[in-house]
């Protein structure tokens, strides 16, 4: 594997005139330039938590050494008994979860103590392809955050029954694996794909093993012989863990495990489960996977994630252990996740072990952040580039409306797809009342409209049940994994309003009620980002969600706002409905709403 | 870091056609080539034991699998019940010190399941430079042993003060990263030079982090700021362990340890410290540095420091994690290193967790060995390079005779050697008789002959005292570090038959008596090594250490053989005779035997 690095680091660190003044440094003979006192380290290497102070020169730590042994700094920072870390390592995240671009992104979490992230940008992917996973290198670069990219390898999510902005097979896969700002392939999703050794899986993997970077997995509900066989492809992670027994089947078929702090409710069984180890496998690596904006603000990443796994049991040195130095070992960076003479010092400094309450961070040596914040200011450049994503022209309450075939008589069959999440096949028979179907009160609406101009913009439409019963319409540009314009609703004049609100603005998420846009989150980048401060965004989205949860008819845990986002998730099991008809992501077909699927 | 690897490997393992038939294996589509039936896995990724079934497919694991659930393979090994681990990564050792070639060291490891070594060749490479080194890569290659060359970084160790055959300086160094069977600067010895930041050091290891390969540390006795500024300065391993405490504060500073086996008084105290951990680091690894001949064929190398490691209270299941996995990690091959499928197929039977009994031993999925015996035979071809290396017309007794200076009188006072191993520059009077020193018969004559046609091939001569009484004379070509010709007696005539019976076969170790030869090894590569079988050239040692005994006046530990080839290590304090004169590495003087040294 080779080294993941940016296309700089980590020889920023081997000047040798910088490792004169570590060395110097380290032996007394030159002060530090910034020296942290009366820290408590947790040595991630032994286990062990014990007092130190650190002496660092520029963006080297120079020296580990007994508490009080030196006092020669241009900086003194007394850390008054805090815990001091490496700086958290997330080892697989997509930013767009968080709605916002990577500058953004890095103001957020880096005062919260992540200062590498590892991220699959398989969304901007699909809307925006090559170009856009280049610039997704390009925004996060010259960040205070490490944002290590990785190639998307699952666009589009559903070949032959969806289409997105981009197809990436194995010769765009080699294209991306040879920039040096792309450090692997990333979560591999098609399983069944690899499995069957399809020429697009085969070649994407491929490329992977070929470029000797990271080949990245998803390996959800996989075990047995098709884990077996998932591994023997060159996989060599996952993050899909939903289980005890699952964390410890993936973990003793050789995977990194990249726990993910999304699905709480997973944690204290695979805490549970990773005590009965001798101790915390060295392949267990930890990660935030995917985070709305509020989330992201309110209560953290990766320093929740941890939070959260000590509270469920774990040990706080073992967790900080994953989320450090099993990563950076993963990764191949000997430079990081160990707070050691001669490493790069990125340092949390913590609180204590139970509120893990982010007191300093340190990037490269530089104080980046100080009690939630971000002593810099917002760092990089705006983005002004993909905000032309949403390529439709405004539509019509006809495009909206369900009309009948030229010889239907007073009723027609359709397919519906019933029930969120897993879904089945159904039929439905419908009146037609001037030529258009006439829809019972409880049914609603989908269309999806392909906005990526490589096919026809002509919305397609379905029908969805047990989705309650609407008095409005929800419009999103977010739509895993395709992210066509996707609009929901039983009137089509909301649904066309909500609809044009998006395009108006780049794409994001719209509630239109009674003709009238009532609330609006604009996510001009790609129709998934914006580049506004995190918290307003998130600010936006709950407005936003208090609008759709007061013209949807949410029943949680199955209707829900999450499954909204996700009802085009055509590479999944069950009928979907995509911008080119209803299909199902098990059997490959492809209907339209009168082309009866045989039940 | 780059990936640590052969100029092939891991490539090897990523032909989509490899692949496509190890995951068909794994999902029982298709029959693998191997399967081993009925053993218990060492899982060194959970540190379990477990009942496991182990696919093979070509040099791939494509399934490890519950017991009993598959039986189609071409060939079926029933385990009975053995003990599965990867195979063993040695991370730090030198083949010289076994006297052999490559091909003669794997034939013998191999079947004690050792299947990755680490070598630093700085012994071929004080004699024939970089020439030595590049053949040292070539004659490690297409082995059943999987050898990772690494660049010497202390060639000459004492420049200055003794002339070795080549020597390495920064730019020598570069050119030898820069091949892509060199996988990192080895041991980096000059710890001072480091720490002061000398033009060479600063020169070698700028040019070790330049490459991103591997920087090794021999990092003796070195603790508190010192130990920090090593690793400040790049270096990130070391195996020159002295205590529970030393393997502590060096786990503490970060660096790799690599724990060595030869100085088995050490690993209790080791072994005790590391219990005081809440478990044993993944930053420890094992290694062999030196073994002689004899040790490595009657007890072994790796194996057997598990096998003692074990025996001083380590557990079977961290000592194989540690010789293992951790390894691997350090080494960033995600090939190497744990059994699992889409790994390599370096694997390891062992009959049992307490004699370590090795049954079998497969190599990139062949079955390389079986109950300690090779199966294809001697790999490798015969050795034919740096046969010539003692670059010496035959001497005369007059050469090692110790004629006194034109004007001196009836006496003359010299510098002595005072005492083995830790020397000290003594005076002597000695009386003068026609011209030649009178030596008491309590004193030594070691000669040094310059062997590699650098600069003057007279020898040059010093008195040793607290040696013994010796009764005939013992040469050598074993002479760390600069391996010049070494001859330790009393009678010139002696002393000069020694010497020409190792000119006349190209190197080696020789005992003369009475005026006649009475034992010989030869080691003409290079004039450290033999190509013949270890076993022979182990006899021929111990038939060369027990003459020697009776010559030399041994008095352990103080005065051993081990002493001999030692005693001309320049760069340790206190005075060596060099070929140049009488150096001290402390103090960096060379003097002749007259010039005497301010007490």
């Amino acid at each position: 594997m080779t080294q993941a690095a940016t296309s700089i680091e980590p020889q920023d660190l081997n000047a040798p005139e910088l490792r004169d003044c570590a060395v110097n440094a380290a032996t007394g003979r030159a002060p530090f330039d910034i020296l942290l006192i009366n820290g408590r380290l947790v040595d991630v290497a032994t286990s062990e938590i014990r007092d130190a102070d650190i002496g660092l020169v520029g963006p080297l730590i120079a020296s580990v050494h007994p508490r009080g042994n030196r006092s020669d700094a241009a900086e003194v920072i007394d850390l008054a008994g805090a815990f001091i870390a490496p700086g958290l390592i997330d080892m697989h995240m997509h930013i767009e979860s968080s709605m916002c671009t990577p500058r953004r992104y890095a103001e957020v979490v880096v005062p919260q103590g992540t200062t590498t992230v590892v991220w699959d940008p398989h969304e901007v992917g699909n809307v925006a392809g090559l170009d856009g996973v280049r610039w997704a290198t390009e925004a996060a670069s010259d960040l205070p955050l490490r944002v290590l990219t990785l190639a998307p390898s699952c666009v589009p999510s559903a070949p032959g029954i969806e289409m997105a902005g981009a197809e990436f097979n194995a010769p765009e896969m080699a294209e991306m694996l040879a920039w040096p700002t792309i450090h692997g392939v990333a979560e591999v999703m098609d399983m069944r794909g690899v499995l069957d050794r399809s020429r697009k899986m085969r070649g994407i993997v491929d490329a992977g093993l070929a470029s000797g970077k990271l080949v990245c997995g998803h390996a959800r509900d996989l075990k047995g012989i098709d884990l077996q066989g998932f591994a023997a492809a060159g996989i060599a992670s996952d993050h899909e863990i939903t289980s005890g027994d699952d964390v410890l089947e993936k973990l003793r078929a050789g995977f990194t495990v990249e726990l993910r702090g999304s699905h709480d409710y997973v944690l204290p069984g695979v805490v549970a489960a990773l005590k009965t180890l001798p101790h915390v496998p060295q392949t267990l690596s930890l990660c935030t996977d995917d985070i709305f904006p509020d989330d992201l603000v309110k209560v953290g990443g990766m320093i929740d994630h941890i939070r959260r796994l000590v509270g469920h049991g774990m040990l706080a040195i073992d967790a900080l252990r994953a989320g450090t130095l099993n990563g950076a070992m993963r990764l191949g960076r000997e430079d990081l996740g160990r707070v050691a003479a001669g490493r790069r010092a990125d340092i949390v400094v913590l609180a204590d072990l139970e509120s893990f309450a982010v007191q300093r961070v340190f990037v490269s040596g530089k104080q980046a952040a100080r009690n939630g914040q971000l002593l810099a200011g917002t760092p990089g450049e705006p983005t002004t580039a993909f905000t032309d994503t949403v390529k439709l022209a405004p539509l019509t309450a006809e495009d909206f409306t369900l009309y009948a075939p030229a010889e239907t008589g007073d009723t027609v069959e359709i397919n519906t797809v019933y029930r969120p999440r897993f879904t089945e096949w159904q039929r439905l028979t419908v009146p037609v009342v001037n030529g258009v179907l006439d829809l019972p009160e409880d049914k609603l609406v989908m269309a999806v409209v392909h906005r990526h101009a490589k096919r026809s913009a002509q919305p397609s439409l379905g029908v969805l049940d047990e989705w309650g019963s609407w008095t409005g319409a929800i419009a999103t540009t977010i739509a895993h994994d395709s992210h066509n314009l996707n609009v929901f609703g039983r009137d089509p004049a909301d649904m066309a309003v909500a609809a044009n609100a998006l395009i108006a603005c780049g794409g994001g998420m719209a509630v239109a009620k009674d003709g009238q846009v009532i609330a609006l989150l604009p996510l001009p980048v790609c129709g998934l980002l914006s580049d506004a401060p995190v918290a307003e965004t998130a600010e936006a989205l709950t407005k936003l969600r208090d609008a759709a949860a007061g013209v949807a008819d949410w029943l949680p845990p199955v209707r829900t706002f999450k499954a909204l986002v996700g009802a085009s998730l055509a590479c999944n099991p069950g009928p979907r409905v995509t911008d080119m008809g209803i299909g199902d992501g098990a059997t490959g077909e492809l209907r339209s709403l009168f082309d009866l699927h045989q039940l």
